[in-house]
């Protein structure tokens, strides 16, 4: 497993453990993570949250230079929101744990340039998978549907 | 003036008292105000916290059915950032103070059919006009260029 999956993957557990819902991401530039985060919407109340939304929030204020040179790993492919987010800050390449459990904007941001590495990770598919059986009222509210 | 602009107008000059960026929103539901914000990229060192995510942040946890039936209103057009929020969470109705200063994403806004209302408010434009010519690097960093 590549090192920041890895690091996505242990943010997903992290937010488990915290009775969160388990999706993690880590913004990388020049091969350091500078940003890493996890859905917080149970842990602070908080609907925009999501994992990616976190490591960005925790990468802090950056120069538009920086989100352009670098890559985000993410352990669950990227809703609307998040897409958005990346497509804002002009992230180029994201690196997506799995999507066969939610199937996010994909095309959307293919269509505009970004490129999208999907790991396909058993265990990214099996965390959500077991916490989508486990909570489907938190995993619909969190997908809000 | 719409009221419920003005209290997104309200909240945009709160952020410029408190040294920030100068752009308000409210999320309006049942004709009442569910969450209001402003940018607090400088307030709170967050590059995701523009108005409307600030606002929807302090709506809290909310059903699906909620955002369906609720207008969001922002003194300025919606970056791609915002647009991705809004159409995440089914905002159908989104009233924008102005879109001369700045242009965001309507036209993927109207594509997946969000109506939208330009205000035209000269308030919203002088505010954000002046904010510009005073703090330009600021203003840069807030769009990401």
């Amino acid at each position: 497993m590549d090192k920041f999956m890895q690091a996505a993957i242990d943010e997903a557990k992290l937010g488990l453990q915290e009775g969160g819902i388990p999706i993690g991401a880590v913004l990388v530039y020049n091969n350091n993570i500078i940003g890493r985060g996890h859905n917080r919407r149970v842990q602070l109340g908080s609907p925009i949250l999501h994992g990616e939304m976190d490591a960005l929030t925790n990468a802090g204020r950056r120069p538009a230079k920086i989100y352009r040179e670098s890559v985000l790993y993410t352990t669950l492919s990227p809703c609307m929101m998040c897409t958005g987010a990346i497509l804002f800050f002009g992230i180029p390449i994201v690196v997506i744990g799995e999507n066969t459990n939610f199937m996010g904007e994909e095309e959307l941001l293919r269509s505009r340039g970004v490129k999208i590495e999907i790991a396909d990770s058993e265990e990214c598919k099996s965390l959500m998978r077991d916490f989508i059986v486990a909570r489907p009222e938190l995993w619909n509210e969190d997908i809000s549907i």
